[in-house]
């Protein structure tokens, strides 16, 4: 029989159906190419930095680089332009002003975070946080959108490395729905419903992936996506843009982790990543908690999903857990 | 210049961004495997019957069937069980109870909605109504979500032309948006935003594909995906329940026509098909109109799109309806 579970932080509910799976707690191994170190076409690659529009801010000097910020050579939002709205009816329109930035990770084409040394997925994050606080502050922007894409089913183009940041001119829906559901229930219960699910999480315990110094990371209870895995900070926070370096290097080793996990657990699949912040705001704000997902590709949206905004995922986030768990025991067992 | 348009019907706005696509207007034509007319190997084929559930429902008579209609194999849901509601602090769930079934839309395995004759597509069409009728009527049923996957990549793993039809307990988070922003344009206006949508999108015209009969097919303003293209009916009416053989008989001209354009001027790409409905009620809702809606699988929904609930649409509407127009008005010189 399957379970219907409600996602206490968007309250939609999602339908956990292991049966419908055949093999649901061993996916197929994704074979991935071998990647040079160097890849002369790669715009991406030191050498090619020309190929790439001017450069925003790189961490390291000259042609040593550890990472660069450039904006998308095919932007899907640009600076250019005034936010302004025009409507003819139910036709409503503005300009796409907004920012849409590239953050490549590495110099190296072969990189992958789970591989990266600790303090390179660190320069990697503070890029993300820099940018998160740059772009927050744009008097037009109303949501910043950070994420990665890993893999051809995930929407990656380029193998080199690299995560995204979009600025809008509107709050997205899921921003709104985040926000709306968060601010409901904290006037409801004068708490972070993000706290409070991570508290119940942890105190279950049985979904939880790692807690690495900071940072806790589990399968959460109403997973829409087999090994989806989420990682908040275990004290209160509520904006990336406001991470302080030691959670910035917890964060790191989590991710790490997690990606590690992933790849052993789940055969390596193709995944998003997708950081959530509060609002910009002077002060820390109580509803609301910043957190990254790592959101596998083992599933295709079909009609069922786009119909119904549902979810039906085939892998109990319990088994996903313990796999994950399993995988981060036999490599330190191994490292000994 | 990309461009943010806002769906009048969901109040969520969508980039639509031509310039982040190289060839946005020419899909490169999908590969599909030439089907024989019957696989021996096929749970939906004639003479396999028994390797599928107990049927629920047939047109036809005996081994002359021309639909039918069993339960899911792997349900992601199923009519035992009772959808009561447990509480755990922040973790609500229920048992997946639910009906999940499958409607084969013809016995030859090589069949497509495109490809058939006019009343084969009308007996699929009469067949969606019954269903839909039948499990919306079910006292625990709040949702009920009828759809079709076409294509690997629209999630189909079996090829033999079919349909499937999902009842759950719950209202998915997709009709309570569309319902509540429905609600609420009515009492702001005292008429359905779909009617509204319709004819706006009628009078500016560019974006409609055909006018077939009482139905009308338009790529919406604020199309999501490439060629996405809706069919509405041309006269209010709230609930696909309700309609009638006349408007069932256009429909399934209106939806041949579309999958045909869509085939010739997208590349045959996959695709969903969803049907959205009014509320059950005795008597006709003025702030509701069923449609359908036909989502092509041109683009990868990635980190942006998972983060944000917003889509980036690298092909506007009007283009993509001019394209279908015009591989329809070839079809059309050619049958003289």
């Amino acid at each position: 029989m399957s379970q219907l579970r409600q996602d206490p932080t968007t309250r939609e509910w999602v339908i956990i159906a292991p049966g419908r799976a055949v093999r649901p707690h061993d996916p197929p191994r994704v074979e991935r190419a071998r990647l040079p170190a160097r890849d002369p076409a790669c715009p991406f690659c030191p050498g090619n930095e020309e190929r790439t529009p001017p450069e925003i801010m790189r961490v390291g000097n000259g042609s040593g680089w550890r990472v660069r910020v450039v904006p998308n050579l095919f932007p899907a939002v640009s600076p250019d332009g005034e936010p302004r709205r025009a409507a003819d009816g139910v036709f409503g329109r503005m300009e796409g002003v907004g920012a849409h930035e590239v953050i490549v990770e590495s110099p190296r084409h072969d990189a992958r975070i789970d591989e990266m040394a600790e303090d390179e997925v660190e320069d990697v994050l503070g890029v993300w946080r820099r940018r998160y606080q740059a772009l927050e502050r744009e008097p037009w922007a109303r949501s910043v959108v950070l994420f990665k894409n890993f893999g051809a089913t995930a929407g990656t183009s380029l193998v080199h490395t690299h995560s995204q940041v979009v600025a809008i001119p509107v709050h997205g829906p899921e921003d709104l729905r985040r926000h709306s559901v968060a601010l409901r229930y904290f006037d409801d219960t004068g708490r972070s419903v993000y706290d409070d699910l991570r508290d119940a999480e942890v105190r279950q315990g049985e979904r939880v992936v790692a807690e690495v110094g900071s940072m806790v990371s589990f399968a959460p209870f109403a997973s829409r996506a087999p090994f989806e895995t989420w990682i908040l900070p275990a004290r209160h926070r509520s904006s990336f843009a406001r991470v302080d370096d030691g959670e910035l290097a917890d964060l790191a080793r989590a991710l790490r982790e997690v990606l590690r996990a992933l790849r052993e657990a789940a055969g390596d699949p193709d995944f998003n990543i997708v950081v959530t912040s509060g609002p910009a705001a002077d002060r820390d704000q109580p509803h609301f908690t910043w957190h990254v997902r790592v959101l596998p590709r083992l599933a295709t949206a079909a009609g069922f999903e786009l119909g119904s905004g549902m979810s039906i995922n085939t892998v109990a986030p319990e088994d996903a857990a313990a796999r994950m768990r399993e995988s981060l025991d036999r490599a330190r067992t191994a490292a000994r």
